[in-house]
């Protein structure tokens, strides 16, 4: 087995992004399996199958799947063909029946026609032999100068990290533009603080660079801004303010 | 009254930038009174008094103080002295028994030992006299290039939209970060994700840009992470992602 050519299943956010990248780095992507193969512009060395029978033997298939599809599509591969999925929470003990398995798990946030600098993004490979983690650590290396040998249990930490610093701080912005909106209050003046907060974190930690009511202990800006506020997004402000006030108590 | 030179109370976050910034604005600071002046190499051209009567009449004096104690420090300040503080909380109908009062509100994070670009930080002005409002507006955008005018009302809703977008993600990035430092995750590998995060929402809504399991339903993968979190970050995690699938339910 090489990984000049691969074969992928899955175009959604994160397949869409890494076919693009193993094309710009020259990987040959030869069969692409999807069930929503007609909203990318595959490349005519691309061949689209639609039975998992047709992806060659002894080429390595990459999974770019939803978490919950992953054991049942792998359980319907042949298992003569090296396997490997972008998942952050599934763990490798889940294909013990199997060899050549692994994990080719990208951290970062994909989304339909954002191109990412795939150089930067860090990749955590495992796999269920040396030889065969090796591999794959030689593919992401032809896509990033990031690449980690990481196990399920520490992939799974470093995914809840994620969840954190990517999908909450995202919420948290989508509920502030939601309230910006609805009280007609111009989102562009938040950006340079928003900016900023991010700018910070470069020579300071989060934790010395909070500020604001709940920092100060000022009860009644936060009594003033949960009268403000109808449903989920008091009961955010409030489970939020009391975890600050919490975190700087002496 | 003219706006060449000025009185400032606090040297706090907030204080200490606006004097650097005033300073390098040709703004004279000719009296501060702090309660620690200490903290802060003064230009000699100011003197520090330690006692209010000491402030200069008709000459514009900002309170740069917290929020609880704005009402009380300008109550024992000469009613010929004008006025203004930088607070996005307090009503400017809290004095109304005084002229020449106003705000003069920064909308951004300010940390001790930290520069700030305050050219490009938005300022909102409001007072008692629309003659007043001038003399302040014409202070911010010696500044800044973002000044606009602000009543108490929507200066609330943008202090409030300020408290999600930075004190709030702040707070889900100091638990991200405690998370990781207790679990041995090394922080660094997260921040492409953080910098995408931000970059993402030049060009995409929060609400568009928002991936991961809350967002796809992933029920499992909630309840995994759920069982790895105690306390306050369990409450915190439960609590967004119900928000999330609040958001995206059709």
């Amino acid at each position: 087995m090489n990984t000049d050519t691969i074969s992928l299943i899955g175009l959604g956010n994160v397949g869409s992004q890494l076919y693009r990248s193993f094309l710009e780095n020259e990987v040959r992507v030869s069969h692409v399996f999807s069930r929503s193969s007609k909203s990318l512009d595959l490349n005519q060395d691309s061949m689209v199958v639609n039975t998992l029978d047709a992806l060659p033997k002894k080429q390595l298939t990459l999974l770019c799947v939803p978490d919950g599809e992953i054991r049942s599509l792998i359980q319907n591969i042949d298992p003569e063909i090296p396997v490997a999925y972008t998942s952050g929470s599934v763990s490798l003990d889940s294909f013990s029946n199997r060899t050549h398995v692994g994990v080719f798990y990208p951290l970062q946030t994909f989304s339909k026609g954002r191109e990412i600098a795939i150089s930067k993004v860090p990749f955590f490979i495992e796999a269920d032999s040396a030889v065969y983690e090796k591999k794959l650590v030689l593919l992401a290396k032809k896509l990033s100068d990031h690449v980690s040998i990481a196990d399920s249990e520490q992939r799974k930490k470093l995914h809840l990290t994620a969840v954190w610093v990517n999908n909450f701080t995202n919420h948290i912005l989508m509920q502030a533009k939601a309230y910006a909106d609805e009280q007609q209050v111009n989102f562009e003046h938040l950006k340079p603080l928003l900016e900023e907060t991010v700018r910070k974190l470069d020579g300071m930690s989060p934790y010395d660079a909070q500020t604001g009511p709940a920092r100060r202990g000022d009860q009644q800006t936060i009594d003033t801004h949960l009268n403000e506020l109808t449903g989920i997004q008091k009961e955010l402000y409030a489970l939020i303010s009391k975890s600050i006030q919490q975190a700087y108590k002496k």
